[in-house]
């Protein structure tokens, strides 16, 4: 036989000759020069058998191995079972989904708050939790570029964009340059793309995924570059939530434009199905009808709280969430890319601008509802998906303990009079303003025989009603004074209608596939980890972006030109006459405090 | 040669006959019956070139899953380098020491409060964390038996027992009976045992460890139980705090005993090294001269806040505590059982019943100073040791963001205020209070140019000292005020001097090691994870007490006996003439509010 001496692994083991090989292979004795009997050695004479046992014990050692491998590895690249006919790709651009979830306001005393409220109302035992609660895996800080408060913009930023800007930016720098988003970067990779809010689509946290404008309040700027009118053209394939009054022209009633562009009717034009009404939601039959790209704004402005909505009237979070997922999966079947969602309970967030405890413990129920959706869904999906779910901020300084005396508070609070508030604070307040003046009735009548009861509140006493009164008197909301007949008799304190430093939580599913974030993070290393996970490239939309040149028109107007100069004074950086958008202030004396209400 | 038939392996693999064998081991063919050239068959002739190259596949393929074994298992059942010469002991029984850390009162917000604070000190970059940061896991519920808000008692009996109890509970059920605990029942084991904190050492949560009590204020009885006077003798080996006063006799000044028991003299009977200065604390060389059992007490009651303690007078945190894990370690060295130490930053939570950020922000930062020194140790120790740090309760509602109009709020905070700050409110308010009246000096020109000057307040209006002035001539504490004036200015909010309810976090070290309280979990579950940890048996020590009786004398007074009827009304269970110890009070009618200050 023809030995190849080159490719002979033997030949360059050193150890057996060109003979002895030829024995092994044939069975055959070859002898050797000056060999014989004892004298061809120790070694020779034992090299068969250690060879023959050393194959028996590393098969054994191999099988061993094997098995313990296979069994501290259970996830290691195990495909997804029944994965479609996917083309096999390396392992960073596996087709993947990426559904990202803020609770825009919620920071962790929401969690406590809302845990203890369902455990009453549901009787259920002290040990039972949120469905957040069991994917908890982390914090988030939150502060901007210029404040240890973030604002709603700068911190969707942080993840939209993975970098700190100022209070007010909509993906613009505090350089004034636009920074590529994921949700745009996914859209250029072949992803399908997609936004769910209770909010204004037009509000901070949607919009700095599809638009930049130098400050949040431009929102007609964004709707314009939300269906479409900016330098990537359209980036979102779906968008659900309020907010329509900043698509229709201002000479139609209900619109809230400065101008008269019908966006409504450009959308359309630019291919979008256009749903307005339950009804329309409906047919939408949970996403198995959705045509793409579609954008469907549920209610003029916001869509109302979660204690106040009418499932007959407006979908909730939860519908929202499962229609859109359901709709991009279908979609995106026989793409190699999968989707990118984001679905905001926006609204966390306003009932914490309203000291509202009865609202906030329905809004975080709902967004815990629709997570749980997530879940489920993802459970049933082929193609590998993951949310991470966090907040921007928290809102309210809300605490879960509030001294009403000078005496040494209790411990406690109650659960109860949440559950006994029947509505928002919001909605009662507007029951109040539209009441008839003069009428049949008088105001105090109305108040003590059918607002009060609407919250089961038997209690109220002579100042809270007058306080009532002259407020609707002297034409002013009553809201905040709803709110803190609640909150005071929930003992649930708020220390201001802003919002707060404090960390958020971040959740995630399956926690595995988002070890990264595990632990206490800067908001913007969410950003970042968007953007890894769907491997998609973000600068590129930010060089394109810049193309367009710095303080480009079509990202709104400048600072200087749109803030009053008592918010240049107050607001964004605290200096007069100037913008600060980087860096922080200092104290300069304003100290003084009147009682809030 | 001889063949051992039992033994050899190719016997038995059925492939290799005894002639074959033969020819590999000596070289030498051997005829076999009935074979002949090609008829030998292409198996047999192919056998041996087979065996080698797998020989040499298989060394290769155990070569590559080795490494991969050994990569991705760097601490599976490593043992701890320099391990010194203990038994080998099954996994869960190895020798190991466990260090449980308690940040008392401080939340969520404690901690983005102080990281921002040390950041503007220290002039870090935004990004910059605290150690605890790092080694953030999780969160803890804290509700007790009878309250969405726990006390310290509750919490620490959380802890310690592993159970539920009503607030005020020194490791007492709800039932009247006591439940063992971690520390006694880790003493039981063989393991040494300390506390240190920076409380009195007779506060609630060190006095859950190794005290039964039923009512927190008990604190003769417990300072009694602590130094051996109770069923189960001494169990503790090491306590370094303050209290002196509660074992003192109430005949010597200084004590605050009710009765002339003197424990100093007990314990010193009892085998106690006793040291109560820094002379003597410097004595002890960082742990290295330590005898044990050790009690010293640094102070009559509380040791100052770190803002005010001078490095001269009284230990810090960080020096306790690395005093204690010295001396437990060297004391522990030749057992074949670790340590259990607690160690407590006990005033974190004082600070928030203050409202004084000033104090808070110096509180955190000393705990995290602590625990940078623990993880040191950690690090340094032959034996296995972990961390686990978490809090009882949040405490003051703190908020870093507060309203100070009726206009909307500015985003921010400013920690340059807290900065100013040389001393807590307490101090600058004893300072006050000891001013000697009348006096030369008026006390107006003593706050504004001794008092004010400290905390760097320049711009303190009338309305202010006013204040200041009618609480001082009154008798009154000006605490609060002065806690006001600082929080005021740095846009700090508190909803209480109370405690709340939010879920706290939870640190450790080294993560891998504490898998199981990842995420959220009820504080019941750290206390049954101490006790799993150190493999002791709690439930023998319940027993053991529980053959003293229920409602026995040693547990202190019946809870009926020590409660006023005003807090029979209003405190522990809100239940008028009763006392209520498990399930929640509705609400009843309080929400009346007057302005806090």
């Amino acid at each position: 036989m023809a030995t190849d001496r080159v490719l002979s692994p033997a030949r360059h083991s050193g150890e057996i000759g060109d003979e002895q090989e030829e024995a092994l292979l044939t069975g055959q004795h070859v002898g050797r020069k000056g060999q014989t009997g004892r004298g061809r050695g120790f070694f020779s004479r034992w090299k068969n058998p250690i060879i023959v046992t050393w194959a028996a014990i590393a098969t054994i050692i191999i099988l061993v191995f094997g098995v313990l491998y296979v069994r501290s590895h259970p996830d290691d690249d195990k495909p997804t079972p029944g994965a479609p006919n996917t083309p096999k790709a390396p392992k960073n651009h596996k087709k993947r989904n990426l559904i990202f979830m803020v609770s825009d306001g919620m920071g962790p005393a929401s969690l406590s708050l809302t845990r203890s409220f369902r455990q009453f109302t549901e009787n259920l035992p002290i040990d039972d939790v949120l469905t957040l609660d069991k994917h908890f895996i982390g914090s988030s800080r939150t502060r901007s570029s210029n404040s240890l408060v973030t604002d709603s913009a700068a911190g969707a930023t942080a993840f939209s964009c993975g970098m700190k800007s100022y209070n007010g930016a909509i993906s613009i720098l505090p350089d004034g340059n636009p920074c590529g988003t994921v949700l745009e970067a996914a859209k250029a990779a072949g992803y399908m793309t997609g936004l769910v809010v209770t909010t204004s689509i037009t509000d901070a946290t949607p919009a700095c995924f599809n638009s930049h404008v130098n400050m949040r309040w431009e929102q007609d700027r964004i709707a314009e570059q939300q269906i479409g009118d900016g330098p990537l053209g359209r980036v979102t394939d779906l968008m659900f939530g309020g907010g329509l009054c900043h698509f229709t022209p201002n000479t139609s009633i209900g619109s809230c434009r400065g101008d008269d562009r019908d966006l409504i009717k450009e959308a359309r034009a630019g291919g979008f199905q256009l749903a307005y009404t339950m009804n329309a939601f409906k047919y939408l039959r949970m996403g198995k009808f959705v045509k793409f790209p579609i954008l469907g704004l549920w209610a003029p402005g916001d869509i109302p709280y979660d204690i106040d909505r009418l499932d007959t009237e407006f979908p909730s979070l939860a519908a929202m969430a499962e229609t859109a997922i359901t709709a991009l999966e279908i979609e995106t079947r026989t793409s190699d890319k999968g989707f990118f969602l984001m679905i905001e309970g926006s609204r966390i967030d306003h009932a914490g601008h309203g000291n509202d405890p009865a609202a906030q413990v329905r809004e975080v129920r709902a967004f815990d509802k629709a997570f749980e959706v997530v879940l489920k869904k993802i459970d049933q999906m082929e193609t590998e998906t993951i949310v991470i779910s966090t907040s921007d901020h928290e809102t309210g300084g809300l605490s879960t303990a509030r001294q009403l005396h000078d005496t040494y508070p209790d411990y406690l609070w109650y659960p109860s009079v949440l559950a006994n508030a029947s509505h928002s604070a919001e909605y009662i307040a507007k029951l109040l303003a539209d009441f008839p003046e003069p009428g049949k009735m008088k105001i105090t009548e109305y108040i003590k025989d059918e607002l009060l009861p609407l919250q089961k509140i038997t209690d109220a006493d002579d100042e809270e009603i007058a306080k009532l009164v002259k407020a609707k008197t002297d034409g002013l909301s009553t809201a905040y004074i709803w709110s803190d007949m609640i909150s005071r008799r929930a003992q649930i304190g708020w220390s201001t209608h802003g919002h707060s430093a404090v960390d958020v939580n971040i959740y995630a599913y399956p926690r595995e596939k988002v070890k990264k974030l595990w632990g206490n993070h800067e908001n913007t290393e969410i950003g970042e980890f968007l953007r890894n996970y769907l491997d998609v490239d973000v600068d590129s939309i930010t060089k394109k972006l810049r193309k367009e040149g710095t303080h480009a028109k079509w990202m709104g107007k400048e600072l200087d030109e749109i803030l009053t100069e008592t918010e240049k004074s107050m607001g964004v950086g605290g200096k007069v006459g100037e913008v600060t958008v980087d860096g922080l202030d200092g104290y300069h004396g304003v100290h003084k405090r009147a009682c809030m209400h």
